[in-house]
């Protein structure tokens, strides 16, 4: 990471505060805009107001500054990044019982957050659903190894959120009652499965 | 089954196709206001002013009445009996390849189902998300086998529908536009893990 330099020759906020703010606001609209793809750091930053080093000082990375402007209760990218460093041979059992002990205190968060994505003409383009994909599923990609990566870390990421979805949303017992680490226990095997080839 | 008599003494259709719309009507009405378990299908026969024993004569039993209050262009009690009625050991992939072939030409339906199931404050009590709880969860839980049945059956239901949730509804790729077949090869392990105990 380069050090962080001083907006030059361009009206900003000056205080740290209002920049990781303006900032932030920024990703929101850009992201929202055109796509995590379409959005870059350089001109997020730009509408910000605030010189491009800034970003990675603040945030990291992109993956980072799109998870920060949801400013949602749990960070998946953090969490799932402390799955992914571990053993893979039973990582299914471990990313489910994270998933479930990170969101069971955020039920009602998790539930506002589905239906704020599904209820649109172009559910693709919610920012939930670019951490979706552009987080969880690239994130799973990049760790299984064998054929078909791309679509088998789809659906490992639409099994896990698919699990939120039933029993934070759609509350479909005994899912919605269960244990977190019965659930696991149970569902892991099935996300390993999509792991191991 | 009995053979359907006349209602006696009270008022009712006496068309068939009124009887049967009467019948729909009545049981949509309770299905959402009782739950699946509170609605009788005599309580609902005596609504529509229809006997009782017209129910079965139209509809069979009380799960295919409720799928059939629905209207959906999909029927998932015929479709999940044909599955199940097969070798329990590829039933895994079976169960995906035939939702995915019902379901595929019918996206935009099954997205409306979701987001009006989702997006209300009582969603257990969605019809759909009753059809999800009593026809497709009990059919999974009395086929599979072990312990945990229940729970695995609810998590079975939940990867099949989670999946149609993300590839209808959220567009998450590859998943969106994997072809059908491919999608069954790669989940049904994934499903046949939470059958085999």
């Amino acid at each position: 990471m380069s050090e962080p330099r001083r907006p030059r020759g361009r009206p900003g906020p000056a205080d740290p505060t209002d920049r990781r703010a303006a900032l932030l606001q920024a990703a929101r609209s850009q992201f929202a805009a055109k796509g995590f793809a379409g959005a870059s750091l350089r001109s997020i930053a730009a509408e910000a107001g605030v010189d491009a080093s800034l970003v990675s000082h603040y945030f990291g990375d992109k993956q980072q500054l799109l998870v920060a402007s949801l400013e949602l209760p749990v960070d998946p990218l953090a969490k799932l990044r402390g799955v992914l460093a571990g053993d893979l041979e039973d990582m299914g059992e471990r990313l489910v019982l994270t998933f479930l002990s990170s969101w069971d205190p955020h039920r009602a968060a998790f539930a506002t957050l589905v239906r704020s994505a599904l209820d649109r003409g172009d559910p693709a383009s919610a920012p939930v659903l670019q951490v979706a994909r552009e987080v969880v599923t690239t994130s799973l990609e990049e760790r299984i190894e064998g054929p078909d990566a791309g679509l088998r870390a789809a659906l490992i990421a639409s099994g896990v959120i698919g699990l939120g979805v039933m029993r934070y949303v759609a509350l479909l017992e005994p899912l919605a009652s269960a244990s977190a680490p019965q659930v696991a226990l149970l569902h892991g095997p099935a996300l390993q499965a999509l792991m191991d080839r």
